[in-house]
Parts: structure tokens; C-alpha cells; sequence
């Protein structure tokens, strides 16, 4: 059996369970008579333009590099042309056939599967041509096709977490205030429901959670925050970054307009910023605003043991559907149905996944129903379980894999 | 002997050590013959003055207990009047008188200790009254006559780990950018030095760490952003939220009149904010800013078992000096010199420590410093060292205690 080099690369924004992925790839391509070299490109696609490999045959840390948060081959934000006699796909052409690869993986979100959307058509029906596979990697939770994504349990877990400690925090002064958290998410509100979950298992706080699927009534949100403040202090806001009004415009869009900053520039708050302002104008109680910020994404240190295990096991399982032929395909996690909790890997059309967005369910709308509460928690508890053995000194500081 | 009770309080803000201290207390007062029944004042002296008091005498959950962040006793910000004719002395003292207090413990900071100060003064001299003592608390690590404060080594420990993610996170794509991380202290910078460990222990990032103790020259740190951009990309910069510029005023407040926001207030933006303005329109390249905000103080989850563990040895401590009579003193935490690192426990004046701020010495003020860098280290390391050992479930969801 004539032996072909693998290629992997990872695409989009961090998340803590993206090298949980490259780890499994490297694992079963070392496990794969199949594969001869197996190859990291940096930066995504941009690697392979620029020919920057680094060379993973023998690469043995795999319990570190599944600690390692973020992209340890780097990411980017580059999206293919549409039109395939654009030089691009010559040079990407000409790359993959000088490093004899014949599987190429990548990993990404929903702009990272038009990348391998596009590339599988680009060979289709050539022989001899690369494999091209796509491998989920989301914190949103929004890709259509799947029943959740890897690097969301681990986001999910953070969230809760922090959220916990936030309303400990809070909680110390026996006098009226609104902090409001606003979470990742500028269509789904996946990451809002895990910052809400003190709440939707049974909790007082947070008070209120926003999610960008549901409109936002101005109105009634400060009628029902009025009455909420009479009956509890420390009131919590859980809101997505991309919460809409009734029209479908994004809160406080319109407002904005017009408020320049000390540089005479546009001064664009986000959606925490801007309720600040408006829970201080209409009641005038102590509030304050939190951006959850680039700490969601990153936080290997809170990451769940299970978000791991299953990004994982995505790798290996994008590896066996390359050496077993398939291409312009994308491994995706579902789950089993019924107790106990269960997923297993299934291999979809890239097409199903590529530029959609998998929205919070409308029967989930009403987090006030405890029918729908209980759904949740059935939903994503298992998502976030287990601790990660962490690869730390004493001191907390940690051991990353930086290739 | 005559049993008298002891009233315990906390005030301030919050801290992952707080209820460690007030665990050493409980478990102390719990073995001293001296003492009958423990009270747990609510929002401190607040609850004092309407008598809301929570029997603590047989509390058993202490291990529970040191690993919950912020105040479990709930907080207040409450500063005594200067003359002690004010009839609030009154009150207080009929409330201590009819709950048999013969030793008030107040945890707390800088403000706190005030109320320390006022309440042993104005019992100074008569016969009977309650001894006054206070116990040390607050991340800011800013409180004279001491090493440290119990409370920052676990804000040191949250905010190094989460320094190393950003690094890690906004490292992945090949373009110039710059990531302006705002930490809490307006007038000492022990946090900020905290988040600027990943470089001082001799890695490359963050690229500059900004304490309010260094005036700090706007032309002179984009001059050096220039340079440092051409040299290395996802530029990174700690800073305090307090830094002030040449003439003593807070970066960014001159150019901050003027702006308002949606609601027609007065915009006050945080120097992160100012500096991302800044970056953008001086630079070009892409920037954000991160403001770290409560989750450095209350992340109980990141916290250092040696900070709590020096917690409750402070609170122990605390009972000690109250049962042999002491009074307007507090109990502060000392280094022994030479290595390896131990602390023990001291009495001071509590003069010495209300309303004054210990800040980062003039000594450590070139970070670029060797020798600089690793007597930072020496200090700083050992504040961190260790897990504790957390109350969650396999979730991730932790089992506070609340009173």
C-alpha cells in the first residue's frame, strides 16, 4: 500500500478543546498504516500558501496538547474564493501535491467548512486527489448538523462557573444593584443558556437571560426589572452580545449613533455597556456591566473533561473517514438517545454544516417553564462533565504545548 | 471564668480568602473557654446596628466554608463618623452590650480598619468593654505593616492563569495586534505585577506591564509599541486601572469631558477603553480591550490553598489576641527572611495600617530588570503555591456555604 502524507490544519477562533481535536488526529494518523508523514499547517489555509509546516510523525505529548488552549498551529480568518479558476486553488494545489498529501483535515466553525466545502468540490472527481474533511470546533454550539460542538462544554463550564461566583460576589451588599453579564454570542445564545444555568436548575440568579434568538422588549425589560429589584437585590443580567429589538436590530444600535469617543471616532459599546447606561438612566440604582471577554474561549483551566474526550474522539474519527474515501465531509458529535448520556461521531455532507448557524430551539424560548428548564439541563449538564487533568507547576502556571 | 461572646464581621470587597479567615475564627473561638457563643454580624457593622446576627457557635462546615468566595456574612461600605458623640456609638454599643460581646473581630481592608480604629478608641479605657481587633483582608495587597494580605495570593494565582490563556488565545493568527488587559487597583499595582508573571518569569508576554505607581508617558509607550510591534505580533498590555500620566492625573480623564453617552451622561470609560482608542487611532492595527473586572476577586475556583490556609491562620490568630486583651489592633501577615518561604502571624497597631496604602516599591519600578524580575518572583510565587481542594460536583457546580 502506497503510503500518503496527512495535513492538518485549524481555522476560525480559539476554543479550549481545538488541540483535543489535532491531538486525536495525530493519535489515529500514528495508529494509520494508511499515513506516512503527518503534517501541521501554521495559520490554517494560510500555511499551505506559504508552505509553513511543522512536522507532527512523531509528535508523542498528546495528554499536554489536549490541556493546551487554543490553536497550538495558529488560526485564520480566510475564506476561498468562489470562483475556482482564481490562481488560489492552483497554489493550494501545487502545496498539497509537493508535500504528498493525500488527507487533508481542518478544523473550524462554520466559515472554516466553506473552506473545506469548496476545496472538495474544487478535486472532485480527480484521482488521486486529497481527501478533505472537515472537523467541528465551535464555542458557539451553532453548527447546523450536530447536536453540539467541541469547545462548548468546556466554554459552558466556564461560564456557569463564573457566573456561580459572580452572584457570590454580588451578593455581599444588602442594597439595590443590576450587574449585567453579557456572554459570546451574536445569533445564538447557546453560551447565554450555560451562563444561566444557576438559574435554570433551580437558582434565584441570574434574574434575567437574554438570549439573541428571543426580541428584546426594552420596555417590558425594565417593567419586569422594576418589580424583580423590589423583590431581591443584586439583580443578575445574563445577555447574549447580540440580543435584538423588536425590529431585528441590535440593541442599542440605533442609539449609538452620533456618540463619538476622545479620538472623534464612532464610540461602538456592546450590548453590557449600553443596558448599563440605560438601567442607570431609567432607575438609577448601582449597575454595572461585565464582558465575559476572550476569557470564555480560553479557559483550559476550567475546560471539561468530556468536551475533550469528545473532540477527541472527532479527530480520530475525521481521520478514519479520510482513509476510508470520503471527502467534502465533515465528522460531527450526536447524541444517543435516552439516559444515560451517550454521543457518537457520524459523518455528514460539509454542505449541511458550511455557512449555517444552529439557533437555540423556540420550544426553549420560555426559560420560565420548568419543563423546558429540565430539558436544558438534560441538554448540556453532560456536556460539561468531568475536571481536566491539568498540567500545572504548583504555582497554577501551566505546561502548553507551543509548537 | 466568665464566658464572654464573640462577634465576627466582615466588610469591604470580596475575595476568594475572606471566608477562610472567618473559618479560622469560628474554629479558634470554637476551642477558647474564654469565649461562649460566636455571632456572625450580617453586612457588617451594618448589622451591628439592627442587630442581624447568625449564631455561628456550633458551625461545623469549615472547610466548606474557606473554599467560598466573597463575603458569606454579606458586606457593607459603611465608614463611622469621627466624633464620638455621634449617637451611632450609642447604638452600637447597646447592640454589642445586648449580645454580651466581649470581642468585636472586623475583617476587612484599608476603610475597614477605620471602623477598627473608631470603635477601640471609643472604648479605650473602660472597664468591660469589648476588645476590638481587626483581621486583614483585600486582593489589592495594599495594606501597610504587612508582607501580604490574605486574599491576594488567590487574585495573583486567577489572574497569572488567566494572563497565560490570553497569551495563549490571541496568539493564533499572523497579524499585528495589540490586547490591552485592565486589572483592578487604582493605586497599587501588586495585581497588575501578578498579571505580568508570565513574562517576569522570563517569558515573552505580556509585552508591557503598566503599574500606577510608574507615571506613565503616553508618547514615550507608543513609541515602544511601535518598536515592539515590528518585532513581535498579539502584543500584549497589562494594566492598571489606576495608572496616571505625567502630571498625576488618570490616563485618559482629560479627554474624557465632553463625551457623552446614549443617555446624555457623562462616558467613563476605563483606561483600557481609552487605550484601546488610543492604539487604534495612533496605530491602526487591530485592538481590543479585556477588563478582568469581579471574576478577579471572587474566583474562588483559581484560588491559592496557601492564601487560605494564611487566612485562617490570620483569623485563628485574631481570637488569640482578643482573648488575651488586646484591643485597636490588628493581626497582619509576615514573612520569616531567607528561604524556603514561611509566614507567621504579628500584632500591630491598627493606626498603622486604616486609611494608609502600601504600595509596589520604587525598587521593582524597572520591570525590565533582572535581578528586578526575580526578586518579584521570590515574593510572589509562594502567595500562589497550591490547589485547593474544591466543593463541586462532577458539573463543575460548586457547594457554597450560605448563611
Amino acid at each position: 500500500m502506497e503510503k500518503k502524507n496527512l495535513l492538518i490544519a485549524q481555522s476560525g477562533g480559539p476554543s479550549a478543546a481545538i488541540n483535543a481535536t489535532l491531538a486525536g488526529v495525530i493519535a489515529k494518523a500514528q495508529q494509520s498504516p494508511e499515513i506516512g508523514r503527518i503534517l501541521g499547517s501554521r495559520h490554517g489555509i494560510e500555511g499551505v500558501l506559504t508552505e509553513t509546516y511543522v512536522d507532527l510523525t512523531d509528535f508523542a505529548d498528546l495528554e499536554r496538547l489536549k490541556a493546551t488552549p487554543a490553536m497550538a498551529l495558529g488560526s485564520c480568518r480566510f475564506k476561498l474564493p468562489a470562483d475556482f479558476t482564481d490562481p488560489i486553488y492552483g497554489r493550494i494545489e501545487a502545496s498539497l501535491a509537493d508535500m504528498e498529501v493525500g488527507y487533508f483535515l481542518y478544523i473550524g466553525g462554520n466559515d472554516s467548512m466553506d473552506t473545506v466545502d469548496k476545496l472538495s468540490e474544487y478535486y472532485a472527481g480527480r484521482p488521486g486527489a486529497p481527501a478533505v474533511i472537515g472537523l467541528p470546533k465551535t464555542i458557539d454550539n451553532d453548527l447546523p448538523g450536530c447536536d453540539h460542538t467541541p469547545g462548548y462544554g468546556s466554554a459552558a463550564r466556564y461560564l456557569a462557573m463564573t457566573m456561580e461566583e459572580l452572584i457570590r460576589d454580588t451578593a455581599i451588599y444588602a442594597l439595590p444593584s443590576v450587574t449585567i453579564v453579557e456572554i459570546m454570542g451574536r445569533n445564538a445564545g447557546w453560551l447565554t443558556l450555560a451562563a444561566g444555568l444557576p438559574r435554570l436548575r433551580g437558582g434565584q440568579k441570574p434574574d434575567f437571560i437574554a438570549l439573541p434568538e428571543v426580541p428584546f422588549d426594552e420596555k417590558d425589560f425594565l417593567a419586569k426589572l422594576r418589580t424583580r429589584i423590589r423583590e431581591s437585590q443584586n439583580i443578575i443580567v445574563a445577555v447574549s452580545e447580540g440580543i435584538r429589538d423588536l425590529n431585528g436590530d441590535y440593541v442599542g444600535s440605533n442609539t449609538k449613533s452620533g456618540v463619538l469617543d476622545s479620538f472623534g471616532h464612532l464610540y461602538l459599546s456592546g450590548v453590557g455597556k449600553y443596558l448599563e447606561g440605560l438601567v442607570k438612566h431609567e432607575i438609577g440604582c448601582k449597575v454595572r456591566s461585565i464582558e465575559v471577554n476572550l476569557m470564555q474561549r480560553c479557559a483550559g483551566h476550567a475546560a471539561s473533561q468530556t468536551d475533550l474526550e469528545e473532540a477527541f474522539a472527532a479527530g480520530e474519527f475525521g481521520v478514519e473517514m479520510a482513509v476510508r474515501g470520503e471527502s467534502g465531509r465533515m465528522a460531527v458529535l450526536l447524541r444517543r438517545e435516552g439516559e444515560p448520556y451517550h454521543f457518537y461521531c457520524e459523518s455528514v455532507d460539509v454542505k449541511a454544516c458550511a455557512n449555517g448557524e444552529r439557533l437555540v430551539p423556540e420550544r426553549w424560548f420560555d426559560l420560565e417553564d420548568a419543563a423546558v428548564q429540565k430539558e436544558i439541563c438534560a441538554y448540556l449538564l453532560p456536556l460539561m462533565k468531568g475536571d481536566v487533568p491539568q498540567f500545572r507547576d504548583e504555582y497554577g502556571f501551566a505546561d502548553y504545548v507551543i509548537f
